[in-house]
């Protein structure tokens, strides 16, 4: 089937943080009407809903967007874990894309701080033996550490660089949770969680929310002279976790980058910045190799290398990554695609990559113990 | 766009019931490897998966795909509240009719037992008032049917004979939870839950799964002599309860049934059977007035005439519906779909609808206090 030309005409996004007196629904909210703000659409103009969550309730979508005027519509939930997010863009896309709609709205909204369940209230179930013999997220990429630094040879310090680069770029971006300069040796120094990540290689818990405005390209001349075009949407799924063949590489990110490659017509050499999945600072290095940032085991010196600082060759989480900016699950794959939106309209003041033209969003998510498996998703997009 | 005919190939159900030893994927295996083996194809043929749950956890379709033999798909988890299953079946349905994909498997999970959620751990939030306050989801049905009897005259006892025509179904449903005949003096003499609606009114809570094969028409050969073709697909979304301008009809699935006859090219007299979303007896009734089967305010005559009775015009709910057969929430609107598929294939053995040609499934699901709003989706089949 031939696709439409999608095109982004508007993004926003709350500051992510922790908010105890926000319910999702008021942090999603205030990054709808931010989003339709941004596009200059009104809300009678939106024609489908996506809304993504994992701890936000029944039917999240349907109440965040009749409280800001979008009603009588198809609105679907998805929850793909943390790649939830990207999957609703997806949805949003694929309707448009299809032509059964001209304008969606893709949102994800998360609030870890007053969910009772992110909370930590549920016990693994019974079934759940890795979960119940504490066989929890850190470790598991804790043992993707170990093995990186066994099969290539990375050193911790190369490890802290991600975080230092990531805390630095946080820093130049208003809507991140944290705002301070950190240095390698704090980074290694921080109270240690599970031997070698310490606390400062781990993405935080975060509130948060952010929504996307999409159309057909055909339409987007109505609203904006700088529409963002979305080159490639792939979505796939698969081993999530220790079941690869190799533990320190990322199969599953690796196919479906190839998939969105392939749709864009372009190369890694091809992008000018990243948004990725950094919810430790080992995930940041084994997905420059599966990206096709670097040859495989050479992520550490790719960060040695200064490529991916901004004012490097590729600059990735110029807004922070998950490790600055914070991590509310489902909204991180929307909110990554807000800053590539800003990032490719030149508006991202102090942090924007100088000239950027096109960009890449990679997102994961996925059940850790037991049946593990998971979701990634990759968007590009293009001026 | 012009959309591909897409047809259910292939289903395949759990019995319904409590399974206190059974997790969310040991049944969504079992429904999927029936419906995979009822298709007549290979976990390799299946391009997309969707899947739907509440409480199943993250990335339930990825776990319960992969079990099965589907990986390195593209799979999307949908919530719609009790509507989950429905919108699993359009995610598949749009992807194939879109030309995407040629074949999918739309599935829909629910543990209620093992959920340490569903077995109400969780307080409504702080900002739930009406939560706080008792405003449950009986007590907006039992508004609702107060306000029929006052509007419209309708008796307790043609409430109740709902209910009775029901579990009579339900009787001869394998499948079905409860396997007991009723009398309209048991129904109204059992246990008050919230006046007027007593106990054996209500649906059951229930643990179960179902799965259907789609795939396009056009391929549909290869694989069976019997195809059911998806005459209509529609989602819709409104207010669930009770900000209804009139709070004896439901309004949003009124639009998406009119829809969904539009599409299907067809009116409410054409149809042979029917599923719909009996959660109380009260929501029978009045989806017989919002989807046309009657006038406005002449359900409870509808359910005397025996219109709805298995040899009636259009028996609905032959499965036993949600009050017999059980309502594990996202499994429910997929379940329904199967139930039609036997029933247009004519192998609904002792609950089977004469000649039944054209097929309906409603469901719908919501928030229901607070910012409610909720879900409904309408599929057609037809041979």
């Amino acid at each position: 089937m031939q696709m439409r030309e999608v095109a982004v005409i508007g993004g926003g996004t709350t500051i992510f943080g922790k908010f105890q007196h926000k319910s999702p629904e008021d942090l999603g909210r205030e990054a709808l009407l931010a989003a339709l703000d941004d596009a200059g659409i009104t809300p009678r103009d939106v024609e489908f809903g996506s809304c993504a969550t994992v701890y936000g309730g029944f039917c999240i979508g349907q109440r965040i967007f009749k409280e800001v005027g979008i009603a009588d519509r198809e609105i679907v939930n998805v929850e793909n874990a943390c790649g939830g997010g990207a999957t609703s863009l997806r949805e949003s896309w694929f309707r448009i894309a299809s032509g059964q709609y001209d304008i969606a709205v893709a949102a994800g909204v998360e609030s870890m701080t007053t969910s009772p369940i992110a909370g930590g209230l549920i016990p693994p179930p019974p079934d759940d033996l890795d979960g119940q013999i504490g066989l929890t997220v850190p470790l598991f990429f804790a043992m993707m550490m170990k093995r990186h630094m066994h099969e290539h040879g990375t050193r911790l310090e190369q490890f802290a660089k991600v975080s230092v680069k990531n805390h630095h770029n946080g820093c130049l971006n208003p809507y991140s949770q944290y705002q301070k300069e950190l240095t390698v040796t704090e980074i290694l120094d921080s109270r240690m969680i599970c031997d070698p990540i310490t606390l400062l290689q781990c993405c935080p818990n975060t509130d948060g929310a952010a929504a996307v405005v999409l159309c057909a390209s055909s339409v987007a001349k109505r609203f904006t002279n700088k529409p963002v075009i979305v080159a490639a949407s792939a979505l796939g799924s698969g081993d999530y976790l220790y079941r690869w063949q190799d533990m320190s590489f990322s199969d599953m990110s690796h196919k479906t980058a190839k998939q969105a490659y392939e749709m864009a017509g372009i190369g890694p050499r091809d992008v000018d910045c990243i948004e990725l999945h950094d919810a430790f600072t080992i995930s940041e290095i084994i997905h420059y190799e599966d990206l096709g940032l670097c040859e495989k085991g050479e992520g550490g010196k790719l960060i040695d290398s200064g490529a991916t600082w901004l004012g490097g060759r590729v600059p990735v989480n110029p807004s922070g990554g998950l490790l600055s900016k914070g991590h509310p699950l489902s909204a991180t794959g929307i909110a990554q695609i807000v800053e590539i939106l800003w990032q490719l309209r030149g508006v991202a003041a102090k942090r924007q990559v100088e000239g950027a033209k096109v960009g890449l969003a990679h997102v994961m998510g996925g059940y850790v113990s037991g049946l593990e498996s998971g979701a990634v998703s990759i968007h590009i997009f293009k001026t």
